[in-house]
């Protein structure tokens, strides 16, 4: 079976209403394209675990502050479509920013309906910075789900508060499908994957190892038994390159998404700084 | 076939199952229960054109705000079930509250996911006074939808504000239904049905008949060619009660639900009132 690319959502149903009638499981994968093997292991996990799965290729003007990247965020359609077949995707849904919210665009909430997360969960760690982003992102990723009725999504841990957000989207609304968190892929040098790291100069790449070092030595002092937040705070500030600006290093409890003073099983330690104009995040789960 | 009252989401949805699997079409009335006649007429249509009905019955917290009627809102369950039964009605989902927002009711914007409609269709009559109730009833209303996954949903067009923002949550969020409007159902004096009416005395009732007759003649002057909108305005106006509290009377095209000054086809005539502590709404399309 070749790989389909469709940018028409009544094309997507039409293949989706044959797969229902076979009771052919689905699984979706939801990306802003410019895919790396962080997507790639997304893919591969929908593959052991669906009969047909989809990869939606959009980048999603309604997630975007109005200064931040929308424009030149990476559209590498040609290249996403040849690791989807590679990878065995039975479907690339790659719509138009017309095809999902109508000619003209309808994409404020004056004119579109929104699915707005808790506050308690979107007012901290990349909201304060990202108005609205997590509102776009779910009300996106809700009209995917719509447009595909998956039996499984998968997500990166990498996002890991958009991750901790759509799993309370499906469990507030009712949603029926699964969720399936996928851990962060690294490169060798442990910058994690992200299609952002393309924005990053030679220079700037090196001041963003940092971060996964802090984060690393996190998990070693935990290990040790040191469960003192601002302590690992205090370490990760002291390991992160001078150059990068912080936007946030915190400490959650990655069950019910409060803030913790004592790290613990499944605390998440997360972080988002500035190497340059590159806004970059990471993350790790201690356990 | 009897009818089975139903507590809990998982015992709807097993059910549900089992009617896929045969594909029978499935129609849902969401329902806050104190079933009359408007009711009734949903139920049938939903009878006529789905092979199983579902009817929800649930008084649903969000979509009242701290000053409404949510304590004393009538609740009717062994008529409200008993008329279900003799319509043939295959479930009667009646949730507690715990069931719907777990323990503890998470119920506020910090805790839950919300379905936000469009804030131009929600800052205007009824959303004028009723801060945050379409908020709560495009929620519920996503839960219900997708605990029960209809093919058809069925609401009046007595709520014609509710009506028109669920049509466009269904086209915004991509939800695979079809919502059937079905007329307003009124006393043989006029009243329009409504559950509120159960609060009101003799003399608010008597009141309360001149809401009909106002819209009457709006309709029986745009049938005369009348279609300045300040003249029906007025003319409602004088017809109207003078101990009804007016709390709005608007006119709105129906297809944009844009304000109009000209009334015509497919123009909404809409009003709400107070008889006394009851709030009662009517409209009327022209056509």
């Amino acid at each position: 079976m070749s790989t389909l690319l469709l940018n028409k959502i009544d094309d997507v149903k039409s293949n989706i209403k044959n797969w229902k009638k076979d009771n052919l499981t689905i699984g979706l994968v939801p990306t802003m394209g410019a895919l790396h093997r962080g997507h790639a292991s997304l893919i591969k996990r929908a593959k052991e675990m669906c009969n047909k799965v989809i990869v939606s290729v959009f980048v999603n003007p309604i997630q975007f502050g109005p200064n931040e990247d929308y424009d030149k965020y990476p559209r590498t359609m040609e290249a996403d479509k040849k690791i989807c077949e590679e990878l065995g995707v039975d479907i690339v849904f790659a719509p138009a920013p017309s095809e999902m919210y109508g000619q003209g665009g309808k994409l404020s909430n004056n004119e579109l309906t929104f699915v707005c997360p808790p506050y308690n969960l979107t007012d901290c760690l990349c909201g304060k910075s990202r108005i609205g982003h997590f509102d776009g992102v779910a009300t996106v990723v809700m009209k995917l789900f719509n447009i595909t009725t998956p039996d499984f999504a998968f997500f990166g841990q990498k996002d890991a508060q958009q991750l901790f957000i759509l799993k309370r989207m499906v469990k507030d609304l009712n949603i029926n499908l699964t969720i399936i968190p996928c851990p962060i892929v690294r490169e060798d040098d442990g910058l994690a994957l992200s299609s952002r790291n393309s924005y990053l100069s030679k220079e700037e790449r090196t001041w963003a190892l940092s971060i996964s070092k802090s984060l690393k030595e996190i998990e070693k002092l935990y290990k040790q038994g040191i469960t003192d937040c601002s302590i690992l705070f205090d370490t990760a500030l002291s390991i992160l390159d001078k150059n990068l600006e912080i936007e946030y290093i915190e400490f959650r409890n990655f069950d019910t998404f409060e803030e913790v003073k004592t790290a613990a099983n499944n605390t998440l330690a997360a972080m988002a700084v500035k190497a340059g104009k590159t806004r970059l995040i990471d993350n790790i789960i201690l356990v």
